[in-house]
C-alpha cells in the first residue's frame, strides 16, 4: 500500500468547500476523490489537512491517501491535472510513510485574508477580495492584530455550535500588512477552529473602522461569547496559504 | 462641453467585445455608455482607443466622451466604479483638451499573449492564460518574435474580409519573455490589424512546436495569403496592456 502526499491549490468560489458531503456532491475534496477512484478502479478517501468552508480559497491544501497503485508520484500528478477541473490544482505529488496523516501531521497553517481597500475596481483579482470602501485604520488593526497572538480559548472567535473538544488554540503570528489599496491580514497558528480565520479578521475590521477598540479583545476572549466579537467576513476573502508539518 | 479621459480595466472573459452593437447589448463599450448616460441624463457615446474582441482582456484601454455636466473627473470616476460591474473598472478619469480623441490620437499599444507550458493547471489566472501543454522551443520563437518587428504589410496576419484601407503596420517590439511556467508574448506597435495580435502569436507558437520555421515568416508577409500564417490563438490569453499618445 503506497501512501502519497498531495499539494493542491484552488479556486473555492464555485465549490461547497473542502469537505465530502455525499457521493457525487460539489466539493474539493469530492472532485479529487473521484478522480483518483477512477484511476485506482478502487473507492479513494483522502484526508485533507482540515476542511476550509464553502468559497474559500487555497494556495496550499495538503492530503494524502492510500492506494494499492503501480503508479508513480509523477503519473498521479499528471492523471490529477488531466482530469481535475480547471480550477483545481495538483502541484505536488510525493510518496511518503505509510504513518503520514495530513491532519494529525500539520503543526501549523497560514491563512490570509485579502481586502481590497478602494472603491476602484479589482477587475483581474477580484474573485480573491473582500472589498471595503471605507477608512480603514491600518495602525489600529495592528494594534488589533497583536492582541491575537499567543495561546487562547478562540471559543468568541468561532462559530461552533457543539463543544466537545479543546477550544484553545495558539497562534504565533498576526499581521496586517498594507501594499498599494490591499490590505492582508495573515494570521499562523497550530489550528483554526470553524469560521475562527474570518471572525478574526472581521473583528480587527471592526477595530480598523472604529466601530471597536483593540483592548476589548482580551474582554472577548474571557467572556467566550461569539456575539461579542466582530463578524464573519465572507469566505471570498480568504485563502488557506501554507500548511507546515 | 467637458471632454474626459477615461482609463478602464476589464476582465472580458463574459463580454462580446469592447465595441457597442446595440442598444442593450453585452460588449464593455455598452456597459460603460449606459452607466454615463445615466449619469449626465443624455445618450453618451465614448470612443475608444481601438477595439478589442469578445473574451479580450484590457490591463489599459482609453477612451473618451464629450458631456455637457457639472461632474468633476473626480465625481465621474467615482460614479463609473459605483454602476459597472465588477469585471469592469475604470482607474483615472481626467478632463483634457476637446480635441483629444482616444483613436486618432493613440501612437502606440502594446498587447500581451499569455501562454501557461504546463499540464499542472493555473487556478488562479486561468481565465487569463491559454494553456498550451506541449514543449515550446524558446530560442525559436524568439527568432520568430524577430521576423514580425519593422514595417510590413500585415495582411496574412489578419482576418480582415474585405481590404479597404491600409494594411501596413509598424512594429516596434516583438518579445517573447518566459517565466517559471509562464510564456508571455509583447508587441507593441502603432496599430493592430483585426485579429493580428492573435496571429502573430499563433504564427510564433508554431515556430515554438517546429511545425514552422522562422525564416518562413518572410515569405508569408509577401504572400499576403491569411492561411499561409499560424493558427488564431483564443482571446482568453491576449491582454491590451498599454496605450500611449
Amino acid at each position: 500500500m503506497k501512501n502519497f502526499k498531495i499539494l493542491i491549490r484552488y479556486d473555492g468560489s464555485c465549490y461547497d468547500g473542502w469537505q465530502r458531503l455525499k457521493d457525487n456532491d460539489n466539493t474539493i475534496q469530492g472532485k479529487i476523490e473521484d478522480v483518483l477512484s477512477k484511476m485506482t478502479n478502487t473507492k479513494i478517501e483522502i484526508i485533507g489537512s482540515g476542511r476550509t468552508d464553502k468559497g474559500v480559497h487555497a494556495a496550499m491544501q495538503v492530503a494524502n491517501f492510500h492506494a494499492q497503485t503501480d503508479k508513480t508520484a509523477d503519473e498521479v500528478l499528471s492523471y490529477l491535472n488531466r482530469y481535475l477541473p480547471k480550477d483545481i490544482g495538483v502541484y505536488q505529488v510525493e510518496e511518503v510513510d505509510e504513518r503520514f496523516h495530513s491532519r494529525f501531521n500539520a503543526k501549523e497553517k497560514t491563512y490570509q485574508y485579502r481586502i481590497w481597500n478602494s472603491p476602484i475596481h479589482n477587475v483581474f483579482e477580484r474573485k480573491y477580495l473582500y472589498t471595503i470602501e471605507q477608512t480603514l485604520d491600518l495602525e489600529k488593526m495592528q494594534s488589533a492584530a497583536k492582541q491575537f497572538i499567543g495561546t487562547h480559548d478562540f471559543l468568541a472567535f468561532s462559530s461552533l455550535k457543539k463543544v466537545k473538544k479543546s477550544t484553545v488554540r495558539t497562534l504565533t503570528n498576526v499581521e496586517v500588512n498594507k501594499s498599494g489599496s490591499e490590505i492582508v491580514i495573515t494570521m499562523t497558528g497550530d489550528g483554526f477552529l470553524y469560521n475562527m480565520a474570518r471572525i478574526i479578521a472581521g473583528t480587527i475590521v471592526e477595530v480598523g473602522l472604529g466601530n471597536m477598540q483593540a483592548i476589548e479583545i482580551d474582554a472577548i476572549f474571557e467572556s467566550k461569547v461569539r456575539a461579542n466579537a466582530g463578524i464573519t467576513l465572507p469566505a471570498e476573502g480568504l485563502v488557506l496559504k501554507c500548511v507546515k508539518y
